[in-house]
């Protein structure tokens, strides 16, 4: 058989370990003898578009290794969609020219659809390319997989912060901040929001709150069960999901953009609710918005999760060279709970875009307002560990590539 | 000499680093052969003024030992103010009944005055105290100190934080959001907003814009500057100070709750700064307000900020019992800024509170919207190392103090 070229691509809103599954791609492309040439578009499909391909041969081992240690996307990510029938003439005339025989895309919902894409024209065009997509998402709603890279990660960072802010929050409610709230990335689902229970699990008092988009957001009954708890504890530890919706499906708080996919601009739902607890209860309200921060946070990435974003990069590789297969994700499939066992496997990328894994029933607590046991045994293992990193001068360091561009074909 | 009971109490906002103070003092008193008992003060003052008041020497050695890797407050703060002489009777009763003889106030600048105060008041009721003030704030803007602890940690939150976020920018930018704005604390001065320049000290890119309350701001400027720094870099990351002021030396972003002390809360002007830069320059912007996370971000203190926070709980014991000093606070003297160098010195706590230390113009570039490399020098020592954490299932465990009333008197 003969040798062909390997491009991998990033795409969508990134992760703290997004740049491990390109550092465990590109190692397992490089290490593997069937593959030529190793690239990377930068900034996704639109790098492809406009021939902005590096060669990650030309690059030194050392920053190779970096990559593993960086938050953000390396490569650049995109949020570009392929439109029209010209827009995939366009990239296969690349892929052609290129000679690319593996295409490997990193991200979420939407690029695991332009993936699925980009599979079935090759299948029409009678191009001979194995496409595999590779999941991460903060937000953990990803169909047809256990969890996705990048999960872990922040939902470590959310459950650490919530931990530290209310021991914060605990200090100062006798005669200040009584409500503290953390406002939680999650553009549909709960995932990252629940993941504040983590506080809780070596017997500290973690939120007491939850606000998920799974439970219609109820003005009055959210008041009355704040009070409660202050009554009760003191003091109220609250995180809510961005995505927070009212009964008929409505958006609490959104801000005024949308992407080339028509997802809308969540956020400060967080400002929202501290408006709302100081005009009905005139408690004085504390409110972070971490935004970024618990998606670029790699200086407190979990271990499983990174070793796991590393795994699914070389899987990838795996399945589209070694197997032969294309139109596939790599899934993790959880083997057991306790101790915690997974493997990869590969699964259509068929119906993944377009779909959402929202939390289920049995994650939710009867009064909605919390999360269950069971959720807790999902996710405990997801944050195992501290991921290492590299600190100069008492900051980390970060890869720095040449980024040598291969010649215009 | 007589043996004599030492109590230590906290006030104000707090650090991630306080309790690393008592744990320095409570370690120095419990092994000071002239102090009988060790009580800390529930809420500060406001925890001696209603007895509530306990037992160090109660608490299991491994559950003191904790202390120092806790954020908060682990006894409670407070914002209380002794305005009548009543309250300074009260006070100085119960300081009689429990036969105190030295008292440890760990606060800012509200606090220290305070502590003044009370130092003042037993030579005026001829009461044997020694008074001594350990300096904590996230702010960095007490007086007749090089550095307060507290400082540094969150410094490296601020630091880390942007470094990490501006990655995520840079990923994002071709077709996404091109500004991140980053909001920082700090009720007067610029030290903490300033400290994300520590992002840079590796040759990565750190934030390219800073809004310091000591720089008036400047609309029309400012928005010129993002759009010429979008320009050249293709985005643009900003440190933004809550307590930025115009050129009348009005808050541009305030809320609506006044402490006892008469501090006007601050906050949320990132989002004025998001709205504006839509606005007039229609670019898609992300802005995080960490808030209570960057006071509290104990699992990612500074190793440096931490040894000297336990530093001066421990030098305030000496100064009071062994050196028989009262009414001073302890102060961090640099010797060398590189290799860094410092010892502790008593000052006396007259006319800390009420002044604050601004950022000096050499530490300002002349744009006004940067910082000098002198001031790079001055804080690069304080955020060196990563102080230690204990995990446990992912999460870091802190202390839990059974906290044994002493018996009332």
């Amino acid at each position: 058989m003969k040798k062909r070229n390997l491009i991998y691509g990033q795409s969508g809103g990134v992760t703290s370990v997004i740049n491990a599954s390109a550092y465990g791609a590109i190692i397992a492309a490089i290490n593997n003898p069937m593959v030529e040439n190793v690239y990377a578009a930068l900034n996704g499909i639109k790098g492809i578009l406009e021939e902005r391909i590096i060669d990650l041969k030309a690059e030194s081992k050392d920053e190779i290794e970096k990559i593993a240690f960086t938050p953000g996307a390396i490569f650049g990510s995109c949020r570009t969609k392929l439109k029209t029938e010209e827009d995939f003439e366009r990239l296969f005339k690349v892929f052609d020219a290129y000679d690319i025989g593996y295409f490997l895309y990193n991200g979420g919902n939407d690029s695991m659809e332009t993936a699925y894409q980009i599979a079935l024209k090759a299948q029409e065009y009678g191009y001979p390319l194995k496409v595999i997509g590779i999941p991460k998402t903060v937000d953990n709603d990803l169909m047809y997989t256990d969890h996705c890279p990048g999960y872990g990660s922040a939902a470590k960072f959310t459950a650490i912060s919530i931990l530290e802010a209310t021991r914060d929050l605990e200090s100062m409610h006798t005669d200040s901040t009584q409500v503290f709230i953390l406002e939680s990335m999650g553009r549909y689902a709960g995932w990252l929001a629940a993941s504040g229970i983590l506080a809780s699990i070596n017997g500290e008092r973690g939120p007491q709150i939850f606000l998920l988009p799974e439970v219609p957001f109820n003005e009055e009954k959210f008041l009355s069960k704040v009070e409660e708890v202050i009554r009760r504890d003191g003091y109220c530890s609250i995180v809510a999901a961005e995505a927070l919706k009212d009964s008929e499906g409505n958006y609490i708080s959104t801000e005024d953009y949308t992407d080339a996919f028509g997802n809308i601009q969540l956020g400060k739902i967080g400002i929202y609710l501290q408006k709302l607890i100081r005009q009905n209860l005139g408690r004085k309200v504390h409110t972070a918005l971490p935004d970024y921060l618990q998606r670029s946070s790699r200086h407190i990435a979990s271990l499983t999760d990174w070793e796991e974003a590393i795994g699914v990069g070389a899987a990838a590789v795996k399945f589209a060279v070694d197997q032969g297969l294309s139109g596939v994700m790599v899934s993790i499939v959880r083997d057991l709970d306790s101790p915690y066992l997974k493997h990869y496997e590969p699964v259509s990328l068929e119906g993944i875009g377009g779909k959402v894994k929202y939390l289920p029933e049995e994650y939710i607590s009867p009064d909605g307002f919390g999360v269950t046991e069971k959720f807790v045994e999902y996710v405990r293992p997801l944050i195992q560990g501290e991921a290492p990193n590299h600190y100069l001068r008492g900051i980390p360091v970060y890869a720095n590539l040449k980024k040598v561009p291969v010649k215009r074909k």
